[in-house]
């Protein structure tokens, strides 16, 4: 029976389910997949944690060199997070030869190039199935599973957090920021929400899905980039009389004018299937020239879901000895022959207030009609104090041109603010 | 760079996609996968169907040992379907030492061991990711994203034709009978449809499904089968009106009491992630004790779609040189150890003509009461012609009972018919 050795770094949330899976099922293991895997050690600072997982006092490592140098472990996790000792940690395992699985999104975003390229020169596996949509095995999907296609799209719910609290806005009306306390009172946002409410987190994951889904490297800096913290749940109401569900959605695109990406509150068709995945699911929709429609769904954080990402990467680690790498030019700054679209088209839902007079749909109509924007719906809904909402949904048209209405809107008198601007799949 | 040369026995409709796929990308896999493969040879009786595809001459071989023995060929696609000369030429290519890619389920189904222990003598691959549920890699998933977790559950709509008939009698208030000419008029179904609509097809896949599922042999003869044939539409309609969406499913559950196998119609809760895939799309709902709920949606069956799995494979085995067997003892009789439950609980939907006359309804409440089975739900509607229809819901309860029950139903002087009983998930 083969055997591996494992070390885990870090012991959070997902380095404890990780233990936990992996020594509970040792024996389950042994018998379905006919590997024996053993946790030969753990490094964790916090001395409490590890021993309340449990584990040995000689199974915890004093240092990262005590790791590496353990020529029992073959397969080093990390599950620390974050760009600092996590990257050097990664690193130096790599040096040594010993296989890497990572949920590191950021880490695997920004530095997957570098990683890469030591893995390869030490022929040993870089896994990480658990930095993108937790449990759901999504990876492995576009790595394993689409090879047959091109990829020509790729639209996801790919941060639990800033779900869960748009479930919350729609269904309860609550207020982004009474949403996200109590996403944060559920351990479901952090103390300090910044990298999921503001779309970072989404960011990561996107670069890393669409880098496999469209075999080009797509950086970081290539994502167009919007959080939902300026979300109002007014056009959540809205959007939901009006037949739409708004999402933070990753979108990636691959056609004949260059590659399209961006993160961003984005209203769906209420019968869209990525619509009805709410709280904290994740789901991944995925359109190829062979295949056509996939959708994938699943939680996307957790313990037990992202340990079980981890887990299979660690079981595959230990049962082959062929690794795969990515299938393009995995350079730093991306390669020089991908191009990317950044005045994409959409359609757009804009709202904006106004004093509530004769005339003033001409006026806003005139305006869109000028920059040569096509409207497919419209609503005026007044309001006291003699104001009203005006809500346009327009027909697909470029970035640029909205932008471009909206500053005349900024200047005509009768428009008191440009409320909101999403864009609509 | 790895190269591959593959032949393709039988130029059906899947037999054609796969071969456009394997030559239209030739390029495209040897820049994104790093390796060349080449269609070798296609064994195919009808020559026309073979050029009409632009093969050449030297290409269509004229016998099976023609393949088997031509040295170039590492893989062998199987896509003649059925257990006749598919039997025979598969085993004649694995014991040649090719690797076998294949998408027939009935064939799979019924001699995975043997064809898995040739496999294993001679060290080749035997894959089967378009057996079941078309281009959704679900085997992959199953083999490669799963192992982590127990299986507890597994759900699905894994037969195309079917869920286009179900849906066409839901939206379109079409018969059974009238769906179904739909279905072959499209060539959604077969001329004789009966492996499709009398649940064999879903059969063996579920039998297939549920083995990788849950680590067990879980054989045909195992599953619980029942068809779509009899399904009235009336019972869809007064579904529809509570609030249940009725599907083709396949059941497999993995329970302390033993493994329970089941392909029968279902009524599922509309807001059931299942209740939504329509038409020809299929869908897969996993529940794993670590990653918890997991569906994968797509498209079960065509050329393209079913040819984006079986090149995943032959990419796969292109690849690598490690190959996946089952992680259970793989006998064509089932394992000792393993217990199948038949009288599983489930609750029911159970529709009855009587005559319309007062007591009626008592009558049958009595009877449930005195079976022993609690209920949930019960409808009366009038008829013409002094008949009513008595609709009742259950609680969970033993098969067994519901049984008792409509035997008694039936010898009831006011109940004409018992018209339906379905099962609800």
């Amino acid at each position: 029976m083969k055997k591996a050795g494992v070390a885990i770094l870090g012991l959070g949330v997902v380095g404890g389910g990780t233990y936990q899976i992996l020594t509970e099922k040792k024996e389950y293991f042994k018998k379905t997949q006919g590997v024996d895997i053993t946790v030969e050690c753990v490094l964790e600072k916090n001395l409490d944690r590890a021993r309340s997982l449990g584990i040995e006092e000689e199974k915890i490592a004093k240092s990262i060199e005590e790791v590496v140098c353990n020529p029992n472990v073959d397969i080093v996790v990390e599950v620390i997070g974050g760009t600092g000792v996590a990257k050097t940690f990664v690193t130096k395992a790599l040096k040594s030869g010993k296989s890497v699985v990572t949920s590191n999104k950021e880490l695997f975003a920004k530095h997957w190039p570098e990683l890469e390229a030591e893995a390869k020169k030490m022929n040993v596996g870089l896994f990480f199935e658990a930095s993108c949509v937790g449990g759901v095995p999504i990876i492995r999907t576009l790595q394993e599973g689409m090879q047959a296609n091109k990829i020509l799209s790729i639209k996801g719910i790919i941060n639990g957090t800033t779900n869960y609290i748009l479930t919350k806005m729609a269904y309860e009306g609550s207020s982004y920021e009474e949403a996200l306390k109590e996403a944060q009172r559920l351990g479901y946002a952090e103390f300090d929400p910044t990298a999921d409410v503001e779309g970072f987190d989404a960011t990561y994951k996107l670069s890393i899905l669409s880098s496999l889904a469209f075999n080009k490297k797509v950086c970081i800096e290539n994502v167009y980039r919007e959080g939902i913290s300026a979300v109002n749940k007014k056009d959540i109401a809205y959007g939901k009389e009006m037949g739409y569900t708004l999402k933070l959605l990753g979108i990636g695109k691959d056609t004949e004018k260059g590659v399209e990406v961006r993160v961003h509150p984005t209203f769906i068709k209420n019968d869209d299937p990525l619509a009805s995945v709410n709280d904290s699911f994740n789901a991944v929709h995925l359109v190829g020239d062979a295949v056509g429609e996939i959708m994938l769904y699943g939680r996307g954080a957790g313990a037990l879901p992202t340990g079980s990402a981890i887990v299979s990467d660690v079981i595959f680690a230990a049962k082959h000895s062929e690794f795969f790498y990515a299938g393009f030019e995995n350079n730093k700054k991306g390669n020089k022959d991908t191009k990317f679209v950044s005045d994409f088209t959409s359609k757009y839902y804009i709202r904006m207030s106004v004093t509530d007079k004769p005339g003033v749909l001409a006026k806003v109509s005139s305006v869109f009609a000028k920059t040569n924007i096509s409207i497919f719906e419209v609503r005026q809904v007044s309001e006291n104090e003699g104001t009203a909402q005006i809500i346009v949904v327009t027909h697909e048209c470029n970035e640029s041109l909205v932008k471009k209405a909206i500053e005349k809107f900024q200047k005509l008198e009768e428009v008191t603010a440009v409320k909101a601007v999403i864009r609509m799949e």
